[in-house]
Parts: structure tokens; C-alpha cells; sequence
């Protein structure tokens, strides 16, 4: 599965559309920019290694809408146009600017559209390539970590569908049953938007790795009668003292502790940022309708208030091992802080 | 609020059908055991407390259509018939039988079709109105642990709408704002039935408690911020060595323990089972519908299937407190097994 490439054939972006998962698995083709934009605003392409890629190839389907302009200059302008509605569509999207503005510098660089469009294919091309390229590292580290025959439990998706192919969390699971380790995956449905159910079950069911969904409450239970052998996850943030991810991570580290389960969290070398204390970073709150609706469900009465982070922070101390596509990093994670390599397995 | 009772004046049971809730409130009134029989099945009606008080008032509602039988034993013959069909709506509900038997053996000493229905009644009303006083009484043992101001986290519906009225988790609360402690509550949504958001939201909010809805997976995260003051949940069983609750207690027990959050479970004394270990209890698996959809909305794909079991059981071990009827028994609960009352407070 590749969430999001280029189609050379009919010159077009191309993704999948992950609002309509698991019910339809529908690939949005398209030449335009405006609608790529709405695209990302509706979440329809989503997860942070994913959104860079999105926001790169915007950048080339707009040189590529130009090409026609009179001058350079009004080229130029259209493209940068362009670059910043992209931007906008999510604004706290690190990626996603990071990878409008690397495919912006480089097509800027050119004398001519023709020459602009072409340099930020392959600009795009290429951060495509590296998101692939990084998951399979990440993969490879942290398979060798996975025993034989195991249970893994995972919370929300940090798979294919949050980067371009292979994923993180899910990278590793591949890259353990593409060595022959038979791995079978508990995935939690991941409230209160069932990233879990509908979207890690899903690309997981469709590579035939077995995989069944809890509710996210029942992962201790599993965890008491022996049922999970190890726990790995994504991250969002990784700072010198805590993991942010997805709401719930915390829970299950903490009873993975209990039940002295391995608990492992896979990311991008990038994902660290040792600028910040745990305890400085905010938690993103979220609506109320999250909660409080479910399709044409109503969940809750209307006048009751909701408290809905989407994140929450993971002590070190409860983390196993940090797998990264520069290695493993184990507590006490000095390395993290006073190097940029962690150990070569 | 009370959930289920006798409407003397138009001779009828009335419920509210919990299957509406929160989108709509709306109370069944109905003199009718084949209704009765569907709304117990459909869990208009349920609850293991409310479910005796309702399977006692459906013997008197049998009482009532067989006024007119030619016979006392055609009459004594229809009666043991609907007992029966109400019997077998919920087979494995221990208090739904235990509430029709008691109601039935009283109704069958009578000589005349009239005296049965009068006795039928006043018996049903007796399990109602010892329904009521036992949460009272819960409620006083509890709200004493609970301090003059804080925030406590609750799972599942241990409330009104799962007994007569007050409840036993639920009534610990009402019981301490009864007495001037201002009392907020955290409620766990509780998937995949949602009786969390739907009903525990729905029964505080009426009574004016302060009340929000979460995540079951956030709870640990309001922990560690420090906003959880004490955990208070029911229990569908109790062995010597576990308690057996709605499935995420286990796993609030653990973050409440690695929080050194007080946990305690509120429950009628006769909810304690000393005959079985907790291992040996077996945990009723669910349907995947229940989380394979939420209304409309499709949240797995067709082929997946799930882990959905309806219960968990917590080691005594990470039990603060049990609050019955009788008293307030803690660790190591030696009197569990030794005697049958708690420590009076």
C-alpha cells in the first residue's frame, strides 16, 4: 500500500482517501491544488510523515498548473500563491510546511517553468523515497527486537497510512513478519477517532498480518492473561523526559510496567526535540463533538462539557526502548541527550 | 430520578427505556408482560438491581392480567407461565431471576386471584424499596471516604439507571453531596456500549452534579495532572481475590495504584461471591458489532474480528476500599472471608 505518490502516467497526484476507510477504499486523483488543499483540510490525507510528502507534491502540481504563464515572475507568483493556501490548511502541521517549503526553495532555484516543475517532482519525488526509506530503517531496528512468534499491541496508526508506505510503529511489525517472525497484532480502537479500528486494522488486514481490535480499556485485560508480548507505538514528540502521542499511551505503558511487558516506541530520528521539558509542552484539546457523536449517534447529553486531549506524555522510565532510523536507544536514554547516534544493532 | 416503579395511580409499570438515552427521555408505562418481556431483552430496562425489582413487578403486572381466570389453578398456571417467559429474556441476569421467584412464591401462597396480586405487589414493591434503602446506605459508608472538594473518576453506570434509584457507585457520590462536599465527576465514556457518556452523564447532569466525559484511555492522563482525587466504581461480582467490574476497571485500578489514587468499589454485600475463585469466573465475550459500528458509521473493516470481553477482574490487591451496605472492608479483607460484617464507621 502507498498512501500518497506521484501518477507519472497521467501526471497526478495521487492518495488515498482516509475519511472514507474502512467502508470504501477510494484513491483521489487529481491535477489541482485547491483540490489537494481541501483534501488535507478534510483530513482525507493525514500523518505527519504523510503531510510532508502531500505538502511537497502540492508544491509540484502547482508548477505544473503554471506552466503556461507569460513570465517567470508571474510563474513565480502563482506558485508562491499556491505554497502558502497548502500551508494553511493545517497550520500546527510541522511536515506539512517543512515539505511545501524544501519543493518551494527548489523549484524557485529554476529559470523556467518547464525546468521549475521538473526539479520539484524529483524534490518530491525524493522526500517520498526518504519516508520509505526511513520507515524500512526503523523497521529493521526494531524487528530484530520482536521474539519469534509474538502477540504486539498498538495503539492508534502509526502505519502506511500515516507515512507514505511500511509506517513506524507498524514498520517494525513488517519488517518482522517480512523476516518470517510470525506476529499477530492487537490493534485498540484508539477513541475517540478510531484510528485503530478503521485505519491500522485496515492496512494490517490488507497485507494478511493477522490483526483483531479491542477496546482500548481491555488492553490490561490482555495484558493479565498473557495474551500480549510486547507493546509498540508511535510518537509525536519525543522530548528528554516523556513521549507525546496519542491519548491513551500513557495507560498502556503504565500497564505494560505492571505486567513487566516490553514497551517500544518507533520514530523518526526527527521526532526528538531535546529543546523541551515534558512538562513544557501542551497537550492539544480537542472538541466535544468527538465524544458526543458517533455517525448519527448522539453519545452524550447535550449541555455536558467534555475533556478530550489528543495527546498525552509517556515517562522515559516506563519507555523499553526508543526505535529510531538511527537505532535503539534504551533508558537511561543518556545518548539521546549527548549524542546523535544510538546503538547499531 | 427513579428508574423503575409502580404508577398506583393507572395501575402500571413505568421504566425509563435506557435504550433512548441521552437523545431522549422517555418512560414505558405499560401493563403488559409480553412488553415487559421485549424491553428486558431489548435493555430498555437493566441493571442487575433494577433488573430483580423489574422481574418481581412483572409477576404483579401477571397477577393483574389474570384477575378474571375461571380458576386459581388456571390462574396460578398463566401466572407461572409469563414467570417463565420473563425468566428467559436475560438467562445469565442472576437478580431478574432471583426478583421473579421471590415475587411468584409469595403470589402463589394466596387462595384468590385478588390477594395474589395484592401480596405479588407489595413484595415488588418491598425489592424496590430495599433496592433504594441499600444504596442509601452504601452511599452514607462511602461519601464519608470521599474529601469536601474533589474530582472523582468513575467507569461504566453504577447509578440510578442501573438500580431503583441513588445507585451504588453513583450513590457514594450523591450521598457525599448530600452532605455539602462538593463533589465533581469524571466520566469514563465506556466502550463500546457507551453507558459512561450515555447514562452516568445523563443521571448527574439531571441531579445537577457537576459531570464530564472523557476517553477511557485519558483517565491516566488526568492522573498524572493531578486532577483525579479518588477512583469510585461498582462491581457485577466479588471473589475473595478479585474484583469482577466493567471492562477498563482493571486497567484505572493499575494507573490509580501507580498514582497512589485511592480505588474503591461500591456494591450491595450481596454482590460478594466467596465460593469461586476469581479465576475461575469466567468473562462473557461480546459481539463485534459492538465494535465494528456506532450508529450508522461503519469503524472496522468486514473481515476483522475483535476481542470484546464485558468484564475484567481487578486484583484485591489494587483495591483501596470496598463500600457495602454493610460496612467498609479493607485490605487484606480477612473479613470477607472470616465474617459477614464490615467495619461500622
Amino acid at each position: 500500500m502507498r498512501t500518497i505518490t506521484w501518477n507519472t502516467a497521467d501526471q497526478c497526484l495521487s492518495y488515498i482517501d482516509q475519511t472514507r476507510l474502512p467502508a470504501e477504499q477510494v484513491t483521489v486523483e487529481t491535477q489541482s491544488v485547491a483540490r489537494l488543499a481541501d483534501g488535507i483540510r478534510r483530513l482525507e490525507a493525514r500523518g505527519a510523515p504523510a503531510l510532508g510528502v502531500a505538502g511537497g507534491y502540492g508544491v509540484a502540481l502547482s508548477c505544473l498548473t503554471h506552466q503556461n504563464k507569460e513570465t517567470v515572475t508571474a510563474f513565480r507568483d502563482a506558485v508562491e500563491t499556491d505554497a502558502a493556501l497548502l500551508r494553511q490548511t493545517r497550520p500546527t502541521a510541522v511536515n506539512l510546511g517543512w515539505g511545501i517549503d524544501r519543493v518551494l526553495r527548489t523549484a524557485l532555484q529554476e529559470d523556467t517553468p518547464a525546468t521549475a516543475f521538473d526539479a520539484a517532482l524529483r524534490e518530491a519525488q525524493a522526500i517520498e523515497a526518504e519516508d520509505i526509506a526511513l520507515c524500512h530503517q526503523i523497521g529493521a531496528y526494531g524487528g530484530a527486537l520482536l521474539p519469534d512468534t509474538c502477540t504486539v499491541l498498538t495503539h492508534c496508526n502509526a502505519g502506511a497510512l500515516a507515512c507514505v508506505e511500511w509506517g513506524t510503529a507498524l514498520g517494525v511489525i513488517r519488517s518482522a513478519v517480512e523476516k518470517g517472525k510470525k506476529v499477530s497484532v492487537i490493534s485498540c480502537e484508539t477513541r475517540p477517532l478510531n484510528q485503530g479500528s478503521r485505519l491500522t486494522a485496515f492496512e494490517l488486514h490488507a497485507d494478511g498480518i493477522p490483526v483483531r481490535v479491542i477496546p482500548d480499556s481491555a488492553a490490561a485485560h490482555l495484558m493479565q492473561r498473557g495474551m500480549i508480548d510486547a507493546v509498540v507505538v508511535g510518537a509525536d514528540r519525543i522530548t528528554p523526559d516523556a513521549v507525546f502521542n496519542k491519548i491513551g499511551t500513557y495507560m498502556h505503558a503504565i500497564c505494560a510496567h505492571h505486567h513487566s511487558i516490553p514497551f517500544y516506541v518507533a520514530a523518526p530520528y526527527s521526532t526528538l526535540d531535546m529543546t523541551r521539558k515534558g512538562m513544557d509542552v501542551e497537550i492539544e484539546e480537542r472538541g466535544r463533538d468527538e465524544l458526543g457523536f458517533c455517525g448519527n449517534r448522539q453519545l452524550m447529553p447535550d449541555d455536558v462539557e467534555t475533556i478530550n486531549p489528543a495527546f498525552d506524555a509517556t515517562p522515559l522510565t516506563l519507555v523499553t526502548a526508543i526505535i529510531t532510523d538511527r537505532g535503539i536507544f534504551r533508558y537511561p536514554y543518556d545518548e539521546l541527550t549527548h549524542s546523535d547516534t544510538g546503538d547499531a544493532i
